[in-house]
């Protein structure tokens, strides 16, 4: 099988730490307009600054990835909350998780439609219930107890989503497609979260790897946090989240090269993709075998890095 | 953490091999009556003798626990097809996941209600749609599509269950639980097949590990085939298959050994539970931390083993 390159830079920061990306996939320069770009980065930059502000006050990494991803979930570039990508039926339906590497507990709703961020339905299963993941009208209902912002699902879709799914664009302009965040907060706990409307043209009903514990969302404070991206099927066939947890903690791999590792098995499932991941010690790992990531991070020492391409070896 | 005793025997065994079980949980000889222990050893045999049908003529490990769980779910004193738990609004909810160890493929459902056997439905997302996991409506859809027999919900509700839910038994009667079964057939592939009603008093569209690859169902050629049965949201939180998997595949572990400090890593995300596996060396564990485990194992050279207690030290 002929591998794609995997790239993107492995780096050692400083706690607190957060990285954010908004989805892996066809992203490369003489496909994206430099106003999209721009867009792109602001998105990006306001996530970062959102759990950023959670973590330097001394918040959890919980915390921080749920407000990172919120401003993500919200800014319709992005396949996740508003902007999310529609069904072969028209319909959109969001997936989210929240993983917590303190307690190694989790929480996940999938096929959900109507919650406005749905990283905040993603928590209220933790919080809340004994369950790790609800799906469609029991998540629904969950949220509406819990007083979370609801909106009609026209809300949601967006004249680009709706262009993408009847393809009447030409060449469908890029956007951005799923979001995640992880972090390292100043007591060392680590957290993930992410958030999907999953793939254009996408059965009714179709579960991909983001609300799976392991597949597309893991934290453990043992080993590393991670939020994935990509062609979700080969992702959750290769349980990508919890191959790089096993690498870092059985095999006694780097989290950058269990990472590179772990989506050389999501490649032998026919797919490609991206993640984020920090460790513990401050480890952050960004690859992807994918053409381009839309990807940020920060630390308690600089200034946020931002990359889209391949070619941007800063990030 | 107070460790449960971990039990159950592993023997090496010789293709082909078909494993089965119909939960773990607090299965103890002085709440099991004679009558109802004998109707759990009928069903469970039945159930090998079905799979090993198809494997001594030859068939795939894939179609041997196919067959093997469709006994097992028409069965009503399991918990999976007919005589499925309840959930939280008298509702019924059935999980089932198929996976192949040849081609590392797997196909799944969840909420489903209507479909007489979930586990053909997850068979018809592996063999018939590009997705993994589909839920509620729109896995029924495909299942209509692909002429799967439904059935009213009233077909899947016993007087039993609903006794269980609404608590009228002042000591509800013991029943079997999730049912799953593990192959290796004459040409060295491993397959595994799981199916669930999930847990009595489950909140509406609450997704267990049944469906989960790598949590309750997991299938590769390199390493293993593992069904699993126990408290799902820990079995979720471990990824439990997948731990097992990688326990082998990265840290060279046995099978047995694998399973056991799997077991460890759910117990302590607070569960308890049990699986079944099979090595592509016919290799066989049924260890389980719960009181006990509805299960079954035949292969080339024997008769049946049958067991559910920790005592029963044949199987």
């Amino acid at each position: 099988m002929t591998q794609n390159r995997c790239v993107g830079t492995v780096w050692r920061a400083t706690a607190p730490v957060l990285v954010v990306h908004g989805g892996a996939g066809r992203i490369v320069p003489e496909e994206l307009s430099a106003a999209r770009a721009a867009a792109a980065r602001r998105g990006l930059r306001q996530s970062l600054a959102a759990g950023m502000t959670v973590l330097r006050d001394g918040g959890s990494a919980l915390d921080a990835v749920i407000a990172a991803v919120l401003v993500l979930e919200d800014d319709e570039q992005f396949n996740a909350g508003r902007g999310a990508v529609l069904t072969a039926a028209g319909g959109v339906e969001h997936d989210a998780a929240v993983a917590d590497g303190a307690t190694r507990r989790a929480g996940a709703v999938t096929c959900i439609s109507g919650v406005r961020n749905p990283v905040l339905a993603a928590r209220a299963v933790l919080e809340r219930t004994p369950h790790v993941l609800l799906s469609g009208a029991g998540a629904h209902e969950l949220a509406r107890r819990e007083g979370l912002a609801l909106v009609p699902v026209d809300w949601f879709v967006t004249a680009r989503r709706q262009q993408q799914l009847t393809g009447i664009q030409a060449r469908p302009e890029l956007t951005g497609g799923t979001v995640g965040a992880v972090a390292l907060d100043v007591a060392g706990h680590l957290a993930a979260a992410t958030s999907t409307g999953g793939t254009t043209g996408q059965l009714a009903g179709r579960v991909g790897d983001t609300p799976l514990i392991g597949a597309g969302t893991w934290a453990d404070d043992r080993s590393c946090a991670v939020s994935a991206t990509g062609d979700g099927e080969a992702l959750m066939l290769s349980v990508f989240a919890h191959e790089v947890d096993a690498l870092v903690r059985l095999a006694g791999l780097s989290l950058g090269a269990a990472c590179h590792q772990a989506l050389r098995e999501t490649e032998a499932r026919a797919g490609t993709g991206g993640c984020i991941a920090v460790g513990p010690d401050g480890t952050v790992a960004m690859p992807f075998t994918s053409a381009g990531m839309f990807r940020g991070a920060i630390d308690a020492t600089g200034d946020p890095r931002i990359g889209m391409f391949a070619e941007d070896t800063e990030c």
